[in-house]
Formats: C-alpha cells, structure tokens, sequence
C-alpha cells in the first residue's frame, strides 16, 4: 500500500511536532457558542429525528455485504492506526500502583454501521494497544479493554451486534446518537476512531429545501454542478457539524487521549480530474430521466439532496487548526484511493452507492423506484466510465492523528476557519 | 402499594445491620471453580447461541406492548428503590477535590429487554440519584450518568434504541450478552438493576431433553407436575447461572456499589395456594392437545421446555448469602403480586405469556402454532380461573439489595448452598 506525504515537509508519518501548512484564507470565523449540557443533550436527541443509516440486515443490497471498498481503506491505513498507538499511545498512563487495578481502556468507533469494517478496525487498534504494553515489558498488566460502538439512532444496532466477532478481545457497547452531539460521559475517551464517516453531514442545510431561497437546489441531489450558493450551504453545515464534533470529543476525551480520525477528501486539481462528488450528479441525472418519463414528481427531487461532502484537504486542516486549545495535530497523511482500491466493476460500484443511499432513498421516494434508480445509474456509469476511473477519480482519505491536549479544565473555544467550496 | 415483611425480625426496609435468617438447609456447596477471563469472555461468546429474548417490535404481540404486569411490578418496587438509594449511595464518594471532575455514575440494567419498564426504572434510580446529591448540598456536583441497557444478543435493541426516551438525563448504551457471564470492565458499574429477568435460566438443563435421562422431561415442557430429576436439573442450572452471575457482578461492580435485584418468587404455603409455575403445565397440555390432532410432533414437545423458574425465597436467600465474601445483604423485602397488579382479563394474561414465550416457540415448533396455540391457552385459562386469581396465585417479588465489600483484591470465592426444588 503506498502514500503520498501530505507536504514536502511532511515526509515522516506523524511527526511529533505539529506541521505547519499555509492556510489560503487565515481569516478566523466567529468562535462557535458554547452549549450547556442540557442544551446538547435536547440537540443530541433532536439529532435523532433526522438520522439516517447504512442499509441494515445482511441482505444482497446491505451495508454489510457492500462494504468492500470501505475495507480497502481500512486495511490501507492499518499501517497508520499502529504507526499512531506505536507513537503517541502511552501504556504507562494506564497503569497505577500495585495496589490499584488497572483502568480499562475506552474505545469509541463513530459512524461504525453494521459491521464487519468496523470489527477490522477495532482488532487493529486492540492489537497494537496490546503490542505496545509489550513492548514496554507491561505484558501481564494490560488492561481491559471496552470498545464502544456509535452510529445514528437508526442504524441497525441489531446486525451490529449479532455480527460481532466471536474473538474479540474486548467488551463491545453500542451507543446511538449522532456523534455532532454528545454521546459519552466527560472524560472517559481513551481513543476514538472514525473511518468514512465524518463526510456524512448531520442534515441536509434548510436553505437547500427552501424554494424562496437562492441556494435552492432545484433539479440536482448534490452541490455538484450547482450554483456557489449551494456549495456554500454545504460548507457551511460541514463547518458547524464539525465544529459540534469537536466540541464534543474535547469534553469526552481523556487528557492526551487520541483521535485517529480519516476523511474522504476531494483532490481535484486538473481538468481531467474528476471529482469524487460527480457521482451524485450521475444519481440526480437519473433522477431527473424518471421525471421525464413519469416516474418520480418534479417536487421530490427538487426536495431531495444528499448530506455527503467531500471536502478539500485545506478546508478539513483549517477545521482543525481552529480547534489547537483542545486538539493538537501529531499527524497528517493523505492516503491516495487509487494504491488503496482495485478498479471496480460496475456492479461492485453501483452496490456500494446503492447501501449507502437505500435507506434515504426508500424513506424519500419509496421503495418501488430504488431498483429502476439504480439500474438507470448503472447505465450512466457505463456511459461515464471515468467515474470509477481511480486514476482520475480525485477522492483521496485524508488520515489525522489529533491528541488532546492536558486543558481539562479549559471551556472548549473553537476558532473555526474553512474555505468556501 | 402494600408490602409484606420478610420476617418478624425485619419489620423495617433495608436495615443497615445485615438480616440472619435460619437456612433450612444450610449445607455448604463446593465453591465455584474461579474462571480467567478469557474463558469467561469464551462462555459469554458461547453463551449467545442459547439466547432467547422477548418478543421485538412494536406490533400486538410484542413485549413492548404487553408488558403492563412487568410495569406493576416496577411501580411496586419504586418506592424499594427510592428508599435503597436513600439510605446506601454516597454521593460523597463521587466527589473529588475541586479540581478533579466528577466521575460519571455508571448504572446497568441487566435484562433490560426492549422497553418501556426499564426506562421507568431507570428515571426512578437516575431521579432518586439526583435527588440524594441535592439533599446533600451537592446539587451543583451531579456526576455525569451513564445507564448500560444490557440483553441477550437476540433481544430487538433496535426498538429499545429507537424507544429511548427524549427527555432522558443519562448517556444511554447498550450491551449485548448473558449476565451470567462478564459484560463490564473490571470496577466500572456503581449500580445494578435488574427486574424480572433472574427468573430466566441461561439455558435449558442439558439432561432434561437427553431420553436417556432419568430426567427426560417427556410430555411436559416444565418442571411443574414433573419427576424430582426434573426439578433438580432446574434447581442445579439456576445455582450455577446465579453463582455465574454473582462472580461477574463482584469483578464489574465498584467498592461499596449497589445491586438492586428483583426476583419473582413462589410463595407456595396452603394446598390451595397456585404455585405460578403451573401455567406452563397449562401450555405444555396445549401442546400435548395438539400432539393428539396432529398438528405438532410428540418429539418436538419432549425436546421443547421454558428456561424459567420462579424459586422459593429461602433458596434464593442461600445463594446471596454463600457469596458474603464478595457481597453484604442491605435488605430484603417480599412484594406481594396481589398487592401490585390488578386481576388481569385472560386477554392481557395470556398475551404477557405470548410476549414472554412467542420467540422461542416460533424457533422451535415454527411460527404457524403460535395462533392456535395461544387461543387454545386461553381457553385453558377459563377452565383453570385460578391461574389468574391473584389471592391464589403464590406469585411473589423478592426485591434484594446488596452492597460489594471493599475487598477488590480478594477472589472472589461463593459457596453457594440451595435447597432443592
């Protein structure tokens, strides 16, 4: 598997002193307000309402049998996740005298679905935890390990659990909720892992929907192709879902606790690069066919927009460097999609689209248009097949390694900065 | 709400001073064999294949819907749990200096099935929580809480999930396993609930469906109206699952952390009293009945028996008291079923046993009996009122609370001792 450093100053992998990249719009937005407790518990339940997951089961359309190209980033930034622990996790911060027992170890996964990536992920991270209280002669006090699983309210929890390995090493817990509010008690995070899921908006912005507005997005199911204004929405509830995410790990999150977080980014830089995005063009091109011909109304594609983005690299740094009081950067890599995935068929392509967007496709227009929906997408990725192209489809995973820093006390100021789309 | 006492020497609820009653039989059992973790993380993993849990959904015939008896018993035990909280939870031991955080309160409910009762139960425990710091003056240093729901793998935690409650103040997880095995780190629960659910054996006693056996239980599906081998197989099975249960809990729950147990009982006295095992004599001659007209095999019934035991006070009290090493009895108090629950109509009567039975019976006999089975029931009901008069049917509630020792270093040893049945 091969990477591409992220800049030339960054050829090492998670340098232990923060690299510093030129941000091409330094300007500092508005710190974000801070919430009560209350407040986020009543927005972390409100959350709920607009929730949406995976597709559930272990059926042929299923996250669970679709996930393959989800896996082929796990096991791409497997060498990261144990470079990471290998470097920055302390075992020696988990051990007490001899008279008290040892704390257990607190794993979160946000955005796990129903497995099995997640169950990778985690056998990962629990190996090279175990590896590295080893290595340090500290193999008869390693502690237990509990490993807290998070997807929204309506992810199918049940497959989840009745999918997990039989072999863990470790206590597994599920816990609901959108991970834009808080999910877990102060200060109780030893390690959280999100891998392809922060580029899920919490919501799709109201302005979008809203036909008096000028960021309407009539005619299209994505920002792709569509006037500044829509881009601009979608940056903007990228920003705050963000901003939210932080806030709140920053309050769960252990002093010196790890993130190891990856994102799908977008790399487009030249005329021939097709951006990653383009694909919801093709969905919403199809969408608009079966108006054409009867099939779906005008109005209910005019409605519907998909909360994804995949955001520049510059964008997503700028987000983390407006939160140093909380989180430093011990790490930045960009992972390039292409060394990580072989090319797809057109099957396994339009299947991995097809478990992400069934659920909210189904809850939107019904069930009976998801077949035909997808067989026109087939047809169209036929018909565009630099789509599935992974030297021209730009989406690389930008992998982040951020560690809180010892300000326990400290209210959680996030001086957010991005970058229009 | 009335309640009866325990005994003339334990007129008061939750005496400080540990209450000795005379054991019938207070012989000694061999102790426990102690068990690594990794065999117990190996039992818990095996343990999954034999669950079963309450009917999911949210349908007629669901455990959600028809779990109203199951609710007369929480609010009965409300004020118990109210006045156990009062009396044993510190909240002074939650509170550090001034510049510690307070550590979160970790509360698990343990057979939680899907909801709504342990939402109730947990607003109780949570509400009287909160309660205790205020009358302390510590209104101001409420702890973070954090409420474990914890089932069988195959308990519906989708419509758990999806039932949580909006207003609630507590971090929900949910966490699959028996309890008879570890489900928590080590030290981590400061509370443990569990309602209706240590009636349930972990499986049905090997023995009791081998035809070689002196206790084939041929022709019957429980040990009412069965051979003594039968009701010593049951006796033996629920020892062993609550010695497993006792030995988990000692290495999950923190020093001085409270166990809030709720068994239903037998209370079985005069020859006219109904002992509430005997309406499974009543389903097991339904299926005999149908056995006769050809609609279920005569193998399927003998093979078929309901893990479920409602023991005598005494034996349960022999088994708390054998693991004194590991946990101190703070009270003890009967609950009368008559004084909770109102005399039900054969309808409800019979669709809280549909809830309670309707998974396993699908799993074993196919889903096509279940109708006739249970109209068929219900006309057994009517010819046996008895089943349901709650003067004469012995159904008790032992509410049990025990505090851990402060003996986190010792191993814990249980000599369980238990009368037959």
């Amino acid at each position: 598997m091969a990477s591409r450093a992220f800049s030339q100053s960054q050829q090492h992998n998670f340098p232990s002193k923060r690299v510093q990249l030129p941000m091409l719009r330094p300007t500092r937005m508005p710190a974000l307000s801070i919430k009560s407790d209350h407040e986020i518990m009543k927005q972390m339940v409100a959350d709920e309402d607009e929730s949406f997951a995976m597709q559930g089961g272990e059926g042929p359309h299923s996250y669970a049998k679709n996930s393959i190209i989800q896996k082929g980033l796990i096991d791409g930034s497997k060498r990261l996740i144990q470079e990471a622990i290998s470097k920055c996790f302390d075992p020696k911060e988990h051990i007490h005298g001899n008279d008290e027992p040892s704390t257990p170890i607190c794993i979160a996964d946000l955005g796990c679905s129903t497995g099995p990536n997640t169950f990778f992920a985690m056998q990962t991270i629990t190996e090279a935890i175990e590896s590295q209280f080893q290595s340090h002669g500290l193999a008869s006090q390693i502690p237990e390990i509990q490993v807290l699983f998070n997807d929204q309210v309506s992810n199918d929890f049940n497959t989840l659990i009745k999918s997990l390995p039989q072999e863990r090493n470790y206590y597994a817990t599920a816990v609901p909720g959108s991970f834009c509010g808080r999910l877990f008690p102060k200060q109780t995070l030893h390690l959280v892992h999100s891998s392809a899921a922060l580029c899920w908006l919490s919501k799709v912005p109201n302005e979008i929907t809203d036909s008096d507005s000028s960021a309407h997005n009539k005619g299209r199911i994505h920002y792709t192709d569509a006037p500044k204004q829509v881009a601009d929405a979608y940056a903007t509830q990228y920003r705050k879902d963000m901003g939210n995410f932080l806030h709140a790990r920053a309050q769960e999150v252990v002093e010196n606790g790890l993130m190891l977080l990856q994102f799908p980014v977008s790399n487009v830089v030249l005329d021939s690069d097709v951006d990653p995005a383009k694909v919801f063009e093709l969905i919403g091109n199809c969408l608009v066919d079966m108006v054409k011909v009867g099939v779906v109304s005008e109005e209910k594609v005019d409605s519907f927009n998909v909360p994804l983005i995949y955001p520049p690299v510059k964008d997503v740094k700028g987000i983390l460097e407006g939160c140093d009081e909380c989180f430093s950067i011990e790490g930045m890599e960009i992972l390039q999609f292409k060394n990580m995935v072989s090319l797809p068929t057109v099957q396994i392509f339009v299947s991995w689209f097809r478990a992400a967007l069934q659920g909210m496709i189904e809850k939107h227009f019904g069930a009976e248009i998801v077949d035909e929906l997808f067989e026109r997408f087939a047809e169209k990725v036929k018909e565009f097949p630099d789509i599935m192209d992974t030297d021209k489809l730009k989406l690389d995973v930008l992998f982040v390694l951020l560690r809180r820093k010892n300000k326990p006390k400290a209210m959680a100021m996030f001086n957010v900065h991005i970058n229009g789309f």
